[in-house]
């Protein structure tokens, strides 16, 4: 996909926009009465804001970055059932901060990450395939997905559905990592046309499970129409 | 959107339809062991329909001025995760009615008044904007929106749900009004990718809330695509 | 919709492919942490998968007549909020065996009955419309529909819901079936914007009841777009 132009519209709480229909936000100073609605933590006055249409792993897994490099914390994800008439997750996530000018970097960083967090995803006309590493999960992934903080972790994502259980016996089978999760369309997903496996454990087997997943989760997903691409440049 | 043509089927149940793929409909009799499943209150035998795939507030607003002007219930609300790929809900929304003559009315008011409700809801590719008002809200908007009966009302919808965190913000932070609900992906969505906020107080104070977080929406909305026009004529 | 052709990828979890974005797969031996991560009867090491971007109904109908005719069981029914930008659902289904050439068995079945069970599906842009009907529900539609096993069962479906909810009217109605199911979007689906009823009773009156929704059914879509055609060739 090319790189769109960036369009920007003069207001201090845009910070900028990214592939995936993503948009950065920060607000400075949350008016009280919608802090209490939104549930936050008192302690902080601003929050970054990061929203997309396509994508929930690329986001959550920028953000981790985002948490690492900055003074912020994950105050919740949530995940909308979108991509567009796809057949996966949308996602809004917001970081708290004491100060704006930390919110505004958490989100400038998620933002520039995307870029490399698309990298693993391929989709044709039929569904789709994520798979996302981090040799030290941070608090977005504990968040998110309950992966264990500074151990490594691995998100394998299939969908149609039935591709991704294929794909998560394969991980699984793969090397000996841990399985930390599973969702799929009436558990764990808002509904999402997908199987999803959670891993933990030591670094080269979690990219030995992701790299025999993604091998066949190719292979399936391209009998369901076009061969499946990746959406930028794969990183694992 | 230039107004389609209306077809007709030759059916006493079909009443008319409207923008939003919007189909209205009664039956006069609903048969007893439907009405159970239904679960409708016993004393209305006959029930107006209005059935929608894209947009479920302009047709509860709707709704809300056929219940003042006909003798009708509004017996459920109910939204799916609809909008024919966009990020929203569809709706169906149900009349009771003693008689047939009033659930008919009902729809029909509720079917003439969408070309008024669509008026703020704006939208690109990326996502939409959605900005309701009533003088003196009713029975649909407390069914659907916990809002005081005859009071001053809005409603607040962006999408993605990041842009709807911002406005509704602006709108809090704008004028001085009560903040009676706020709904995300993950609550009291039907796991949309909108953050929705609705408010309630002054008349004149619920209106500035309104055009001012209008006027940010858009601006924002527009970054992430072309700029987003009203589907109709802004009423607000 | 032209039959396409079969995409092969040399993979022995690879069983098929069919309407509606569906594949049909095997594990032979699921791995046991992910075996317990799906919380599978441990009696089964084989599992058959089928999923699909489009479609219940007519998976679960296909399934049916699979479990009928293999030493199978259904496992697991699942319904994702899918039909890519349409307005129902996607699923998955797993069904468990003891054996692996008895999953693939049930597997192929249910990929070759779909071309049958997708006979009764009407869309156009604006919906979609649903019959079903068996003389003798067996295991999938107990377990998806609470069907009583044995006897005639129908199913009515009805995109935008509003027209679900006449034709679901007109179905009980024109003979004297049991109603033993009611889904709507907040109620029973994965927040489709569908209305669908389940029938039981004498195989002459489920039938009846099917072919009066639907000729009503097929009138009332068309009046929100083109005439609703047939995905193949009906078979009620």
């Amino acid at each position: 996909e090319a790189k769109p132009q960036q369009k920007y519209c003069g207001m201090t709480e845009f910070v900028g926009t990214a592939i995936g229909d993503t948009i950065g936000l920060v607000i400075a100073n949350v008016d009280p009465s919608l802090h209490e609605m939104m549930k936050l933590d008192k302690k902080y006055r601003s929050i970054g804001i990061i929203g997309a249409r396509t994508g929930a792993g690329p986001q959550i897994m920028a953000a981790d970055e985002a948490v690492k490099a900055t003074n912020t914390e994950i105050v919740t994800i949530e995940l909308a059932r979108d991509t567009k008439g796809g057949a996966g997750h949308g996602s809004l996530i917001i970081f708290g901060a004491e100060d704006v000018s930390d919110a505004r970097r958490a989100v400038e960083v998620t933002l520039k990450e995307l870029d490399r967090t698309f990298g693993d995803v391929y989709a044709n006309d039929a569904g789709h395939l994520e798979f996302q590493y981090t040799a030290r999960a941070s608090y977005a992934c504990q968040k998110a997905f309950n992966a264990p903080i500074g151990k490594s972790f691995g998100l394998i994502v299939g969908a149609p559905a039935a591709i991704g259980v294929i794909i998560a016996d394969t991980a699984v089978k793969s090397a000996n990592v841990d399985v930390i999760g599973y969702a799929s369309p009436a558990s764990g997903t808002s509904y999402s046309n997908e199987v999803i496996l959670f891993i933990s454990g030591d670094s080269g087997a979690v990219r030995q499970s992701l790299i025999a997943a993604r091998e066949v989760g190719v292979k399936l997903l391209g009998t369901l129409g076009e061969e499946p691409k990746p959406a930028t440049t794969p990183y694992i």
